[in-house]
């Protein structure tokens, strides 16, 4: 399996995060994606690829053009507004308030953009975005060409972004970019199972209303985890995405047992719609030891989720999502792509 | 023209408020009351009053039911959750996400019923923010019993605070509050002008589709500045409330000759309505000191307004908002109250 990943994606390096009112050190960090990357060489997962480059329009298929542009341009405004700390937005458009017109001031777009507050905006936030979701694109593109699997080695992660907003140390949507690449390559039907622990709240809202790209989510009740305001079980789509999203919010302490029951479901749904390509947002958040989560996986689990996945028998993208056991982050994740070599 | 004021609304006293993401030293602080009222009785504007408990149904004609649940008890579950610091919010229900189900974790019902995450909840905000609503509904009392005037010394302040949302250093909506119950005890037609430097928007949106209380507003270009999401010119109300909400946005900078030429277009809206009773939201951010306003009115601009207004002729009620040059608030206050009484 072909692993694709930038070491431009090590730029996006923040130093704190706000956390309970404080700013505490931040815990989406460079390191996680290096303990990855040297456990896949360790173990010979496969060949390790740089991502190519494919531009803005990918992105804009996904990701509006204003909220691109400013992820852009962001510290450049902000340099010259004469601010040099890591930016974090304080007032958000909720229920009543207007998201447009854009505010003019930096601070006013931060929050038009954003839906979490406790994700650091820096200098390289933007090149190492795109150099992540250009990971994905390219280990999208080894599925094209006819590989069975590819490991999108991302970071920072994906999931939560949104068509327009970022969050949950997310600012481009890794999986939903590639899974809408991969459509506009002529790929009738893309399946996007998200494993992180937290609910991928950005993917999820961004095929909402769509049959051609299924979104199924395992991961924390929203009722007592982040990201609180979406993920629960009666979310299953919309319009013509009527009963192509499904949610399995579980419990905090959930271990293998509840988890496998709901992963069994899941796989379910994906041999009904029996997608062209799986992409599987991979969070290993939901590991025992995780600092900022609370299921009780255990580093085996992973080994049983990779080969559960590749009894499906589908083309399979996996994506990096979350992961905060930095030590433990590259046995846990290599652990599902050796299942599934293996499965 | 009598005083009211109450020791309980100093017990919220924050230490430190979220600014561009930096913990910084809270500016809506208790001694901005203690400051104005010192001025009320210096200069002998008239009695000072303590106010009078109106109970939890005046509340509740403005905000909903779980929202006042939320405050009042927030305290007691923060602290059950071993947490002991002033709390900030981290992640808020925007487009495409679900404020409710309310979410069970201390954290998820934070961003739930906030629009900011800059304001501080502390121990006793609740305590405060009932005495602040009570205060501007004892000085409301007043007017009902024939007062020309009165004046609300309330703090925390309240025109950022939503039917279900707090930011902007506001919880309860005093103004909102003293409006509604006015209506209810059978004052037929309510105006609010808000001169705070932000934009009152959630007194906006609490009267946005009503024509019974009309909701006038001079402040700060929302593009410009604080609050961001609310308040541009086209706002001017929905369904019957249509026509019944007008906005003045202005250029940071502005000065007394932009001013007035904007309050003298309100008054024209005031003189067309012929409220019953007006209510003033009376801010002093838009003095030239202010240390996070961006206005140049000096203080003897605040006598002009006063004595504007007074020439109205209408039954009026003052109920302090925001102003954070502290030295000078009470002076400017006062002036506002003095100038209303020569005028």
């Amino acid at each position: 399996m072909k692993t694709v990943f930038s070491l431009a994606q090590l730029a996006h390096a923040p130093e704190l995060e706000i956390s309970d009112g404080q700013l505490t050190p931040a815990v989406e960090i460079p390191s996680r994606a290096e303990i990855v990357r040297d456990e896949v060489i360790r173990r010979r997962i496969g060949p390790l690829w740089t991502p190519q480059d494919f531009g803005r329009a990918p992105l804009e298929r996904v990701h509006t053009p204003d909220y691109l542009d400013f992820l852009e341009g962001f510290w450049g405004r902000w340099t010259e507004a004469g601010r040099t700390r890591d930016a974090f937005p304080y007032v958000l458009p909720v229920r009543q308030l207007r998201p447009t017109p854009t505010p003019l001031a930096i601070d006013g777009a931060l929050g038009r953009y954003a839906f979490d507050t406790g994700t650091p905006l820096t200098a390289h936030t933007w090149e190492a975005a795109t150099a992540s979701a250009n990971t994905a694109l390219t280990a999208a593109r080894f599925l094209r060409e006819g590989d069975r699997a590819a490991f999108a080695l991302c970071r920072p992660p994906g999931h939560h972004a949104a068509a327009d907003y970022y969050g949950g140390y997310c600012f481009l949507n890794n999986a939903a970019i590639a899974a809408q690449w991969l459509r506009d390559q002529g790929t009738a039907r893309v399946a996007i199972l998200d494993i992180d622990y937290h609910h991928g709240n950005g993917t999820q809202s961004i095929f909402y209303d769509r049959s051609d790209v299924m979104v199924l989510n395992i991961h924390a009740d929203p009722r007592q985890d982040y990201p609180f305001f979406l993920g629960h079980a009666d979310e299953t789509g919309e319009k013509a995405g009527t009963g192509y999203t499904h949610n399995w919010p579980l419990p905090l302490g959930t271990d293998w047992t509840g988890y496998a029951a709901a992963l069994e479901e899941a796989c379910r749904w994906l041999g009904v719609y029996s997608p062209d390509v799986l992409i599987v947002s991979l969070g290993l958040d939901t590991y025992e030891a995780d600092p900022i989560s609370k299921f009780r996986l255990v580093s085996d689990d992973y080994l049983r989720i990779g080969a559960r996945l590749a009894r499906l028998g589908k083309p399979t993208l996996f994506v990096l999502e979350g992961g905060y056991a930095v030590d433990a982050l590259g046995l846990n994740c290599v652990n599902v792509l050796e299942g599934f070599l293996a499965g």
